[in-house]
């Protein structure tokens, strides 16, 4: 049933075991509670002059996380099922390599950016799950131009370099170039994108139109995708606030990304009904462009970009996105030989490296009347040795912070690549993508909705008898 | 394809750019961050001695926001996937008028209550964005009447006219009437239900039969619906308590509407069970009545009702609704001419009714002894110009806001409606309704789930064969 | 069409009316609002020198009750979904049993913790709410092991005596052993656990066979489930963290949870894939073994048991419980003849005891070092007359604790089965089993997923016609 592997397949059971117990060893090392979630609190809100319980950073930021969580797992992974025979493997790897991902994401992310250099410890508080769940973002992305083309376990090798680059390129872009990038467009979704597009690239199938009966969806699974598209659009707010400054900086994030997407909706749905002769609408603009505006707004939702400006970077995206599924993703099939499932391209990679640009224009052109003086230290975070940057400066940054994920995407995710072309991973044959039946026990001699095969084959039947 | 138009079509992308043109224009002129999502934020702290960002309202009111969200575009949304072949429709046409409706609600519903006379502005704030998805709830109440029978267009029509008198009812009974309605019984529920039957009454189909075969759901379209259901039905008490005051009146609504919830479904399941000689249960039934509590406890939740009268509530409803569906919603069929896809009268128009006049009875019989001198002022707001209104005089108020509301519906409605028959809306033809087809790029030929028309010849096939 | 009938069915119309209408006289006479979800909070924050409404539970703990809430009515129902003719009896008897055991549960949770001596009343609030949430749950799990082969009048009566069971085990395990169990490993899961497989046993049925046709999913069912597993994976950090201290209590409980669920993703995966000769993967698995780590979690995940430690715990149950799907169930239902339609005991019974002892382990072996001396007696509430109790005396009694759970669900389900067992409560017949046509009209006819004998029997026409 497998095909493409010339050597025995690495076992997915193995690389589950050996590591999730390489996680434990790292944890009992590293990682620690952090003093918000540590029994220790009751000291330290004493210490600090903390008169309240509500001030624990869990009550800001738990709720956004949950949302975020739900984006994670039944965001990404309901938008996944589309396809008509292969949405166990889409909302079921999703949860795999997500739940991998975040545990590899809290130590590389920590190992970045938290390491005591004191204790040698990672300190974690509810702000670290909800980066972790970020880092897993940038992979999930991937996997949507890589749908039913890969083994579970070069998911996992997907992950496990996706999460290391990823922590990598946000050390860079957010530490050292001081970029401000809360809702990732540039660190999620243009590098996430990038990487999938990349990998997929060097994973090119000239034979992948064996698989073509089953690259589609059926009206229920176009539902379910639904889900997946409806709790991403919903939480998009709590996705691009969840880490922005208490108080107001949360406040206009959510926002700015409320407005962004609804302007989205309708320019994919004016676009999407254009492009067709008969006005109809297709689903697959639905499940995705509408979602382009929240992309779009990583960067700069919570800058004052204002409620009319955030309309407008929905109404740009929303066309910019839906146009991509029209002209783009046909494009790169024929002329680049670039297989994106999910259409990767129009709704990450495209929308976050705009998000970035539209970041750095925004950010270069802060006032001090807009923000007051004290907002824009706080907005920007011009404190320490970046306490004499200008906004010009900082939107030069910025553009330049988009340009490293992009670079760390493409670069990043061809030598993923070409490691998953080793012919060791069980990937699927060029006649069983897109097919659940692969990877998983499927039950279907009894089942209602019988498979394709029997149904056309029965529907040849009915042609027949009615010509007799 | 498209039926009813002897004129032209209106085309839905010329409707969705103008109309988005609009909206950024008018966002431009007029919408502005309020002082709690303004970078001024840190200044505004400082001067008003607001000691922590804890207070921001942001964080008093944002979890409740999210559940609405939910409700508006997941809830809605799915409920009226119910149909066999007009999910895409159900689902995908909510997510096009809520998005466009909140936009438009922003602005009209900041012109009504929120214009600051000295800057000509509206300032925003996450209680602005609950308020904005209150307001399309109107108009997405009224596409229950209209499910299947409409164009997109006409929908986004609905929605204008609709968020409009939403405006104008709310100003008139909230801040004219002075009206307490935190959770819409009046309106949101009974203008949004009667403005649906109203449009629909007067765009009465008497051909609909030609679509009889596509009014009905199937096993899993059915079970799609609970899903918008149970997430209306989970996060009602988040509906009902998002923007009453801060501290009792949040907690005492939340614990109301989940007990008036829990009621209905007691009674609706006892009274499904009862219409039919063989005791079974009713899908519909489940899927609405079920609600009936939350509706009907939009006014009162945040009165002193007692947990034993929120249960008495739920319990009345639950069996009044579950009989709209037995009996009410063929009457006014039959005799009415009144076509009501999604029985919005027994889920929306007439709990909505009840919660009015519930609330009017409730606030009527408020004392001292029960809210406390302080409670009952902040309770019923009796401030300013009302310092001296009586719980008496409060009460009828209640009930004269409810009249508005029902009036603003069917007046409002039949404009409308009368509006909607000009022929230019490509609404589907009588033999169209409740068909995703028309509007749709509907992936069918090789499709498990072949359509009906075909299995029903194949099984005719089949007993030729047995004949044979 | 109902079997096992001998008597007149007791009817559930009945049987709904009754109990609602005793519900309502009984929090008539014993249910009011808590001083924080009363009109007089604004008082009584002025005696408390309370200074903000943000201090009001309500802002500390809805967010996590919306989870909880979610996940019983979402998660457990829709987990219950994946039977491919048994979907409606899955979410909808799991809706109608939670919204009459909250009800009861506010009761009898009331009169045993809650009941103030001075007037007689049980006072609620946004705790209780969560608390009456939990409680369901421990009737909601006995229902996963009696799935599809009980009426729904059996089910409220498997509902009234498990809540009463319930508050009486509670009130031993918390109030009189002192035990601590957050999340319910205990008190949930372990008594929920093997009350449902008692009931289970006494109603054992040796021609269960003759429904073998019906007891097993189709495809877009598995898909369905995934949503309750999702959204209960998803959640459970905010389930074992709901009632926890404020502060840090609430944050290291989540933090733990999100740990150990992770974990135990990939050793489901490891050990499903491992079953089977082909290496595939089992939806069965996925759906429940992924949940372990969150179950057994309850007791420990607000002690300090490190996020290594969260690890190791998710790690082992991921493994147990997939086992359990592999071997213990087939050997229940062989060797014990116990049928357990969801496998109940792989996913709360084992990992709930387990919990229950991995729970008394950690207390056991807590410090003053690691808590600080005023963290452990306020994560162990070592105060009162438990204030000299060390924490190994604590650990014993925690152990202790878990053996009373499981002995209060053996026994009370062993009672509650002999009385489901007198023949007047219109359970389905031993070829009716699995099948929502027995309670739930069914719109089959002019279904496009026609039924599967027609479907079967179309196969064997075609294969006929290919034999001529």
């Amino acid at each position: 049933m497998l095909g493409g592997t010339s050597l025995p397949a690495l076992s997915l059971p193995a690389v589950c075991f050996v590591w999730q117990i390489a996680m434990i060893i790292l944890f009992g090392v590293f990682i620690r509670y952090d003093e918000e979630s540590d029994a220790h609190w009751v000291e330290f809100k004493r210490e600090h002059n903390i008169t309240s319980d509500i001030e624990n950073d869990f009550y800001f930021r738990y709720p956004s996380f949950q949302d975020v969580h739900v984006m994670i797992f039944v965001g990404f992974g309901f938008l996944m099922t589309f396809l008509k025979r292969y949405s166990f493997g889409g909302v079921g790897f999703n949860f795999l390599i997500a739940a991998f991902g975040l545990q590899w994401a809290l130590l590389m992310q920590g190992w970045f950016h938290s390491l005591d250099p004191a204790t040698g410890k990672i300190y974690i508080g509810v702000e670290s799950l909800i980066n972790a769940d970020f880092c897993c973002a940038g992979s999930l992305i991937a996997y949507g131009a890589l749908l039913g083309k890969v083994s579970p376990v070069q998911l996992m090798v997907v992950t496990l370099f996706g999460v290391t680059l990823f922590a990598v390129e946000e050390y860079i872009i957010l530490t050292l170039l001081h970029c401000r990038d809360a809702g990732g467009s540039m660190v999620i979704h243009a590098f996430g994108g990038y990487y999938g597009l990349a990998i997929s690239w060097v994973l090119y199938r000239p034979n992948l139109h064996q698989s073509k009966r089953l690259n589609g969806s059926v009206y229920h699974s176009d539902v379910f995708a639904m889900i997946g598209t409806l709790f991403l659009w919903m939480f998009w707010p709590s996705f691009n606030s969840a880490i922005t400054d208490h108080g107001d900086g949360q406040h206009r994030a959510a926002i700015n990304t409320y407005l962004a997407l609804a302007s989205s909706v309708l320019t994919t749905v004016a676009i999407s009904s254009m492009s067709q002769k008969t006005g109809k609408l297709d689903m697959v603009h639905i499940q995705n462009a509408t979602l382009a505006g929240g992309v779009a707004m990583g960067t700069a939702a919570e800058f004052m970009i204002t409620p009319y400006g955030s309309l407008i970077v929905g109404f740009c995206t929303g066309i910019i996105s839906t146009f991509g599924y029209l002209y783009i993703t046909p494009f790169l099939e024929k002329y680049l030989k670039l297989q994106d499932t999910c259409g990767v391209h129009n709704l990450h990679a495209l929308p976050g490296m705009l998000g970035g640009f539209i970041g750095a224009i925004v950010a270069a052109a802060a006032t001090e009347s807009v923000y007051s003086a004290e907002g824009l230290i706080n907005v920007f975070d011009f404190e320490g040795s970046f306490a004499n940057r200008g906004v010009g400066t900082q939107g030069g940054f910025q553009a330049a912070g988009t340009c490293v994920a992009i670079a760390f995407g493409l670069v990043g995710g061809a030598i993923v690549g070409l490691i998953l072309r080793i012919p060791i991973w069980g990937d699927p044959a060029d006649d069983n993508c897109y097919d659940d039946e692969v990877y998983w026990e499927v039950r279907v001699p009894e089942d209602e909705e019988s498979i394709p095969p029997v149904l056309e084959y029965n529907n040849h039947m009915i042609h027949k008898h009615q010509d007799m």
